[in-house]
């Protein structure tokens, strides 16, 4: 018999509670020392939040819990291979391993978007759907100068 | 004399009260019907939120204003070109077009990790820095059948 993952077995129980009720059917744990510290699952429509995959609701709810932005040390744990917004956000955090189960294509054969965000990442600006144009630079580098001489800045 | 657009220098106004605050040095606006609906500056050491770039306060802040996961006939300004996190938030949010000044690589220069994170998405999984494993691929395909059976989803 083959040894169930505790942490990856919760983070499914969360899709599939998720699933049954008003969430997508996407679930993550966040795991310190061997123990679930957040949850998370995908609350898009019921919260009228385009951000609130599972993986993110878990990250910004590990960090409360924890008083801070850097979970260094953390593992997550997610039903299903993140979005490239949500592994975005697990650099951006400093997590350290992934586990997941189902794939990107998982999703894409159940409408989800996540393979087609995937390859418009990849493309140059001016070849994606969404079209991006640039303007005023200079303007905007002010801010980066304060920064720059900023002295007191906390660098994440 | 070059005409400039309010909403970019809005949002330019923004990333330098943020980053001569206690914020990053980002702010976006979204914009619908030529009107700002929601603006955003970053606030990620200030609220331990790593997912707080500007972009994704400021879709955020426009989802519960215009009671809504979906932005479509909204457009985005923002300081600085979107990190792969806030760029995949603007896809899900469905918003059309996007505005920035700064790019990625001003954004390098004063030690932000847009331009790596870039990288990373573009690699294959067993190449990246953060290691991702799979596991339990089959129980957690369980939430997906259930999704597709359902009768009362709700799709984005």
């Amino acid at each position: 018999m083959i040894k169930k993952n505790p942490f990856m077995i919760r983070a499914i129980e969360l899709s599939i509670e998720s699933a049954k009720t008003k969430g997508g059917p996407f679930g993550s744990v966040i795991v310190k020392n061997n123990k679930i510290v957040a949850e998370g699952s995908n609350k898009v429509t019921m919260n009228n939040d385009p951000t609130a995959h599972g993986e993110i609701v878990a990250i910004r709810d590990a960090c409360q819990k924890l008083n801070t932005f850097n979970l260094s040390g953390c593992d997550l744990y997610s039903s299903c291979e993140p979005c490239p917004m949500c592994l975005s956000a697990i650099y951006w955090s400093r997590i350290e391993n992934v586990f997941y189960a189902n794939t990107r294509i998982d999703a894409k054969a159940i409408d989800f978007d996540d393979s087609f965000i995937y390859s418009e990442i990849n493309k140059d600006l001016e070849n994606r759907k969404i079209k991006m144009y640039q303007m005023h630079r200079d303007e905007a580098l002010e801010a980066f100068k304060i920064w720059e001489k900023k002295e007191d800045k906390i660098k994440y």
